[in-house]
């Protein structure tokens, strides 16, 4: 386990390094939301999603330099999503990894235009040459993102059922939850592996067996998060925890209790790892080690 | 004057009558945020910049089919700016064209989640193939509108740089305002006619001609803006007007004065007709006529 955490941290510091190339301010007054999405961006934890996208496009012989620029882009697009969930119409959060939220290090307008520009900038990023000299690929890196990030399916639809599910007394919580979660979270984390498979110029089969593994680590990510919503360390997860309990919301843990949930993030997980060792054999080592380290990790 | 009225608002008839296919509704809870898109996008007003796009493409002899994509895109662009802009920590709108703002008609948090849904929408439509064949058209497509868009010289620098205003004593209040109606109205008006030249596989020099075109429609357009909010009919315009006197707020009427203002608006549209009649000549007729309407519009 000691190993798949440095391997991570050796990537989320490296991806650290080169971020900030990507925000250049200039003295200006409108770079004052350049100035906030930055901030947002940098305040960054474990960087899985950059992470996932690049060993998925690893298994294609593909290099950290080849995959950054789409990495960076899917990094903006989940502080995006994280800026404005955090907003006071939201989830009204102050604190995010133990620093103020974007609003309360700026104000809310500001915070609003910073989630705008880096959705944006996401797009922006994918659209340009720079990221892969073939116009397909990048099309249809935008494609995937598009969709997954979508209101039609992906996680902005997620995040508006997850709104509803907070007022509403739902006849089926147990769909409920894992339909959020995975137009919430999972949609995401699906594109990273589809993403570092387009890259690869993965055949179809493969691309099923990254979307497939994807699917799995990711309905265990969630489970794992609502574990340490209950018995996580508030000074390593670094956020607000027993919120759910405190709001009342279902969750995995609260569904099934501790045990069970742990059993099943585990069934998850067991399946991740055979699917995608299935497909790539011991080339799919450290994504392998990685869906061990989603159920194991304590932040 | 009356011929261009009639043929707007034929454009918009018929691009209002295609937009409902646009944003599907589904029988499920997160269906909310795309009702509270579609909502904001069918409260349309003249559709200037979908036409202009459609006539700088029909310049190459596109017809409306083949724009209508592109225009939706543009137009779901220009519908989350302006649900955005009305939020209450923005310029706290509540009617839009007489009718309640996203915010007022949903709540803020769904108002929230349709722009970025309208935001990503726009991208998602630009992706698919059903836009235009040729991926490197839409590479283009995507590659102009996400930094005209963007927070770096686009429209999400602009509003910025507008908030910033409100607030600043500056300096150089003319150049202020240039600046922000650069960035906020005038990239997107821009983006319309490039658009429309890149559908239409324009020369660099006709590109060229169609930017500088729209250039000077697009700041004689916020100078119209300026004048509509001082001497305009509040029925007609639909929408609160002597705002920014109320609210202190430097335009080019205060600035030069409601004569000055007017004559400067014609020498851009003037500067703008021979412009796109030296490029194009007799075919540029109707953008010809929208650059005469754009400053003798009442509403």
């Amino acid at each position: 386990m000691e190993n798949i955490k440095e391997i991570i941290s050796a990537y989320s510091a490296a991806f650290n390094t080169r971020l900030p190339e990507f925000f250049p301010i200039k003295t200006a007054p409108e770079s004052r939301v350049v100035e906030a999405m930055k901030y947002s961006v940098l305040n960054g934890g474990k960087r899985l999603r950059p992470f996932l996208l690049n060993e998925s496009a690893a298994l294609f012989g593909l290099n950290f330099d080849q995959t950054l620029r789409t990495a960076v882009s899917l990094e903006c697009l989940h502080s995006y999503s994280l800026i404005h969930d955090d907003l006071p119409a939201m989830d009204n959060d102050d604190l995010r990894r133990g620093k103020p939220t974007c609003h309360k290090a700026f104000d809310e307008a500001t915070a609003i235009l910073a989630g705008d520009g880096l959705l944006t900038y996401a797009f922006e990023i994918l659209g340009s040459e720079k990221t892969h000299p073939s116009a397909e690929i990048r099309i249809k890196l935008i494609e995937l993102l598009s969709t997954a990030a979508g209101a039609f399916n992906g996680m902005v639809a997620g995040q508006m059922l997850d709104l509803y599910a907070e007022t509403a007394q739902s006849a089926n919580t147990e769909n409920l939850i894992k339909h959020i979660e995975e137009m919430k979270t999972g949609r995401l984390i699906r594109y990273a592996c589809e993403a570092g498979a387009v890259l690869g110029i993965a055949s179809a089969e493969e691309q099923q067996s990254l979307a497939s593994y994807a699917r799995k680590i990711g309905i265990a990510f969630q489970i794992a998060d609502d574990i340490l919503d209950v018995e996580g360390d508030a000074s390593l997860v670094g956020k607000t925890l027993h919120k759910d309990i405190q709001q009342g919301k279902a969750t995995f843990v609260s569904l099934y209790g501790l045990e069970e949930a742990k059993k099943m993030a585990g069934r998850h997980i067991d399946d991740a790892k055979e699917t995608i060792a299935g497909a790539f054999g011991a080339r799919a080592h450290r994504l392998q080690l990685l869906a061990d380290f989603i159920i194991s990790r304590k932040y």
